[in-house]
């Protein structure tokens, strides 16, 4: 067959992270079938999300208006900063209903491999919004990789001198985890910081 | 969070086959990181097959043009027509470069669980084709399920009382295939259809 709109499609929508070529064709086939319930609704999200949604200039966030909901929600308490990895973190957290400070996404970790030093994090903004917001506490909420706690520690050794509390995520065995099914590392450090109950 | 464009967007991608609600908020992130690259086009791809993508209305296969590329194209064998259930077979006969003979998609296999008849499916269709393009074989490349080989019985019966040559897919040890991971009910329909070499 001929390249056609259908192969352009196919191709664009394998190029995101969960598709391969075959999961997009079945996705475009699906959506031919039901083009009026599912795609046209679909096509005018994605002009409307792409109309309107922008990264928020105080936090990161994806939102449709700016400054973001969280960052221009006064029942938040700004004396509190959790620093995340990436927009996805954020919405993971808010998701939880556990946290009512405000976010700063760092827009990726520190990584000798990848060739991502400081300069490419935003890290000069955090510093500046922890002034101006006389913050209290920051909370380091970075993945449990190598390259996520290298950043933590770089982090909380900048923030040394700034007059605030640096926190980070307890680690441990997840809520509803097998023991049996855990790697190594998680039970080493369950182990280690076990505590009194 | 109140609901926003990005959450329709997301519970519009998760309802496609491949997608959950994690990784249609991946793919969301993703594209909103490269909306100039990626979002634009794609965007604009969903409007062109919206627009210009319908059913052929000689075989069921989907196409921009009328009939479709396979139909209209001289170089093709209409004495030849293979069924299939579902425009995606249609396809990956395709992509193998195969047949040059013309298609028919079923839209469907006949079902007593799904409640799926004969009057479900394009059957009266393939009978005016057959009558209409003197057809001398039918292949019937339907799939090798309960349902999928009924319904190649069921066409077979019918098509007796045509003047038409009736065959189907072999069945056996897929190419590279290794034994040792093959299903029994392939490995016993592989040793009876054995044939010399």
């Amino acid at each position: 067959m001929a390249k056609t709109e259908i192969d352009t499609l196919v191709e664009l929508l394998a190029r995101l992270p969960a598709l391969g070529p075959r999961s997009a064709r079945r996705a475009v086939l699906f959506l031919l079938k039901k083009k009026q319930t599912h795609m046209e609704p679909l096509i005018r999200a994605f002009s409307d999300v792409y109309e309107k949604v922008s990264p928020c200039p105080l936090c990161g966030n994806m939102d449709t208006q700016q400054p973001c909901v969280i960052c221009s929600d006064p029942s938040r308490n700004p004396a509190e900063v959790c620093v995340v990895q990436d927009v996805s973190d954020l919405w993971a957290i808010e998701r939880s209903h556990t946290f009512k400070g405000l976010y700063h996404v760092l827009g990726g970790v520190l990584s000798a491999l990848d060739g991502i030093g400081p300069d490419e994090l935003n890290i000069v903004s955090l510093l500046g919004k922890i002034k101006q917001n006389d913050v209290k506490e920051v909370i380091l909420a970075l993945p449990a990789t190598v390259d996520g706690q290298t950043t933590a520690h770089y982090l909380a050794d900048i923030l040394e001198k700034e007059n605030v509390v640096v926190s980070t995520l307890s680690h441990g065995v997840p809520m509803g985890g097998e023991l049996d099914y855990l790697d190594d590392g998680t039970l080493q450090t369950a182990f280690k910081r076990r505590h009194k109950i």
